[in-house]
């Protein structure tokens, strides 16, 4: 029997399909870069589906490509080598709420949005959020630990995970840690599976804690014509305040954003550089700001700003720096994702700025990330006249070179998006080659006959 | 050779000893169960003697039981099988200081108590804080994940490392994480150190995040005739607080307390359990604490209460939960260190009480713990006519029927003392034969000749 056959006989009806506009949109992510070539999409509603299909995959030898929402950005979903899509959309039920506990148990396939309305209905919050929150889902958030705008206060997905459900490519069913604040039993494997992409099991439901609910959300645009005081604003502010958000972007950032939805621009006087700011409102909040900012300008760090009014005007001022992502993806970019220790960015940024500037001569490059982190995404946009391969080839050889500087700075390669297919071959980047054959080990260890996710991450 | 002399051959001279006092001295912990039979304690001032140490381990078939504070209540740092202690004890210092980070790289043998007050000269704060604070160590910390008096705000050890440098049980150094707040390259083999009890490697260096310095503390004693109701009071102080503390322990553990340090009690009244809640002071800080206090008794749940007028009153009130287990000592308890889910506490009490008043009709139990955390300390007191093996055997047919329920309850033999030698018997009622056997796999990845800690944890 062919795989889909196999699928078929040993699933509900439903589950399986070979459909070509299923194979082609499951088979691919955010990436663009790697055809889709999937043999078959497996969409199953409970988790004992999961583990037969895993044990299916073990005795005749195919691959399975776990898969959430596809907004991954490394290709850690892509199925381009004959695999078979191993959705969990259809496992997106809320299973269970505590009030007591302050949290949730949900299956993997719920949306992120999904569980922050949920959360919001309860009097909660669920701080994980970025700009894919409408279709990416909770097991995609927790198998690449994923990050974004509130990290500064709230951590990442992982901070989050208080239990997990997964099947080990072993076909294996774990219980980890069984949404327990405290538990010392040895090697803590939840940590373990919370960033893993999909190599070493398939996570098919999650116990998260939820946070109280934020007070309203008062946000400052300031602008700042040299990079480097973005950072000196960053301390600023973080003497006034415990920030929710602390976010900066480029202007030629903005002016796509701007153009491409319609928006006015933020400030009257642009600047090379905006900072988005959020903290909390509250008595005397607004007047802080306003201090922190005149402090600022004095200093000649800021040249403009604008602080929020209203719930609404805190919302548009925000689309500024959402729509960045989506809006860029009309120029293929070449994406960036890295990241130092916050007191080591002024030194990295001279350097990285210079590296930009000798290497991408023909190209455009856009900054933007979670600063207050000490996380930056590098967009380099594709010139319209270079093919896709040449550009590629062109980027892959800098990354080489922002490699290097990444290690004189002890920095990462990937701060949030992860590793997948696109930064695989520069993870010695980061990890020690004794590391990476370390993680060799635990594959085999979880996944003997490498039936998940094989070729991403450690290759 | 004999291994002491081998390990004198290798390292500086003054590295090695075999006197009878260090033998006796450094191969125990604050369990008295096993006798100390070490045949050599090394102290080495440096990660590459460290390193020379576990390659000669390898080399020669030795085993080493990595040693912090000798704090521990679970036997993980005991040698009694003729082993060799690396004590890491004169790898103590502070190595670095970030104020912009709000992180120190300190080496593992810093005791716990010298890193606070050095936060706090930095205007800063470490908030893993218990009564062992004074000699436990951050190594040791960080292998058993600590816990203590300050989770319900400030999360485990676990939550404050940012980087371990650590000599894994191969011999090979590993430099994880470097301090990041954002990496996503691969598995996270950091938090697989946390709680690995020095069965994996020897934690050499770690990065740790700093919190803010705290506001000064309100705190309350309040007397709570039934133990159910302590969660009534947790849930009403919630309500209005960001608690920092809430602790609870029961009457005649109190009682102890005061004669072996002659405090007065708290109360005029006495209740069966007390309930010790810490608060930020701030404007109105007191105002709301006394009505929830009032809403408490109203509700029939609180009986008398004290709310601290100065900070040496709030350290007064403190002695009363912190002496609680060196006073216990006295009595060679038997503790079990047990959590389940805050939401399932209610009901595991219920029958976690009748268990206990059926299984040791003739000793005192004494109950108390972090119960924000769900997390329970159950001290067994040893009659005096009895000896100390049929003590214990007692005690572990009864944490048979302890474990039982734990698995009904969803609960973690050990919250936070970690396994080592007292409860590994045990562990089978919190991880699943699958996980074990997976524990045992990586065991043999970083420590294939199992020359660390060989006995502890997974046996
Ligand atoms: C506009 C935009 C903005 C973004 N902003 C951010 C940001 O700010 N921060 C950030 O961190 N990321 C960001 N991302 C990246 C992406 O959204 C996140 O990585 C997200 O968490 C991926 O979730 P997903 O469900 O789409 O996962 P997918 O793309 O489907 O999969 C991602 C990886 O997880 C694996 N996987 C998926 N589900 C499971 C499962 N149930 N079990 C095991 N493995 C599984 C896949 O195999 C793959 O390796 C952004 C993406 C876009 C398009
Ligand atoms: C009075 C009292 C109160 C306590 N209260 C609490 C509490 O509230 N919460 C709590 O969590 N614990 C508590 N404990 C337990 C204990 O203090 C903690 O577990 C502490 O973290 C142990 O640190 P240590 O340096 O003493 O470790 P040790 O006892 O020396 O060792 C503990 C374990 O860690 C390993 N280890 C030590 N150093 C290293 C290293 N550098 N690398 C690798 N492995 C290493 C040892 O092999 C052993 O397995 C208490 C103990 C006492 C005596």
């Amino acid at each position: 029997m062919k795989i889909p056959e196999l699928l078929a006989a040993a699933l509900p009806q439903d589950c399986v399909t070979t459909e070509a506009w299923a194979l082609q949109s499951y088979g691919c992510d955010r990436t663009t870069i790697w055809p889709a070539q999937a043999v078959a999409v497996v969409r199953p509603r409970h988790i004992d589906e999961v583990q037969r299909c895993v044990q299916l995959a073990n005795e005749h030898g195919f691959a399975l490509v776990p898969s959430g929402g596809r907004t991954g950005l490394s290709g850690g979903a892509v199925a381009s080598n004959g695999e078979v899509v191993l959705s969990l959309e259809r496992m997106n039920r809320i299973v269970d709420f505590d009030p007591v506990d302050a949290s949730v148990r949900v299956e993997a396939g719920v949306v992120t949005a999904q569980l922050q309305d949920y959360a919001r209905d309860k009097g909660l919050y669920y701080p994980v959020d970025f700009a894919a929150a409408g279709s990416s889902q909770i097991g995609g958030n927790i198998a690449t630990n994923a990050g974004g705008i509130k990290v500064i206060r709230y951590g990442m997905t992982r901070d989050r995970v208080r239990g997990l459900s997964v099947v080990t490519g072993k076909g294996e069913r774990l219980e980890l840690n069984r949404g327990l604040l405290k538990n010392n039993t040895g090697y803590d494997f939840r940590h373990l599976f919370v960033g893993s992409e999909g190599t070493l099991g398939v996570i098919c439901e999650a116990n998260l804690a939820l946070a109280p609910a934020p007070a309203d959300p008062l946000v400052l645009v300031l602008g700042v014509p040299r990079f480097a005081d973005v950072l000196e604003v960053l301390a600023s502010f973080r003497q006034r305040f415990s920030l929710s958000a602390f976010e900066c972007f480029s202007d030629n950032g903005l002016r796509k954003v701007c153009a491409a939805h319609q928006l006015a621009p933020p400030l009257s006087t642009p600047a090379a550089y905006y900072a988005l700011i959020e903290v909390d409102e509250c008595d005397g909040a607004a007047e802080q700001a306003v201090a922190a900012f005149e402090y600022c300008v004095d200093q000649g760090w800021v040249s403009d700003g604008v602080i929020s009014q209203s719930l609404g005007q805190a919302a548009e001022l925000w689309k500024l720096r959402e729509y960045l992502s989506e809006t860029l993806a009309a120029w293929t970019p070449y994406k960036n994702d890295i990241s130092v220790a916050v007191s080591r960015l002024p030194a990295f940024l001279v350097e990285a700025d210079a590296l930009m500037a000798a290497r991408y001569p023909d190209c455009e490059v856009v900054w933007y990330g979670h600063i207050g982190d000490g996380n930056l995404h590098l967009n380099i946009l594709k010139p319209e006249r270079w093919s896709k391969d040449d550009f590629l080839s062109r980027c892959s050889a800098v990354t080489d070179e922002l490699g290097d500087l990444l290690v004189r700075h002890g920095g990462s390669i990937s701060a949030e998006h992860g590793v997948g297919l696109l930064k695989r071959d520069y993870l010695h980047y980061t990890r020690s080659p004794a590391e990476i054959e370390l993680m060799r080990g635990m594959k085999a260890l979880f996944d003997p006959r490498g039936v998940l996710n094989p070729g991403k991450l450690i290759g």
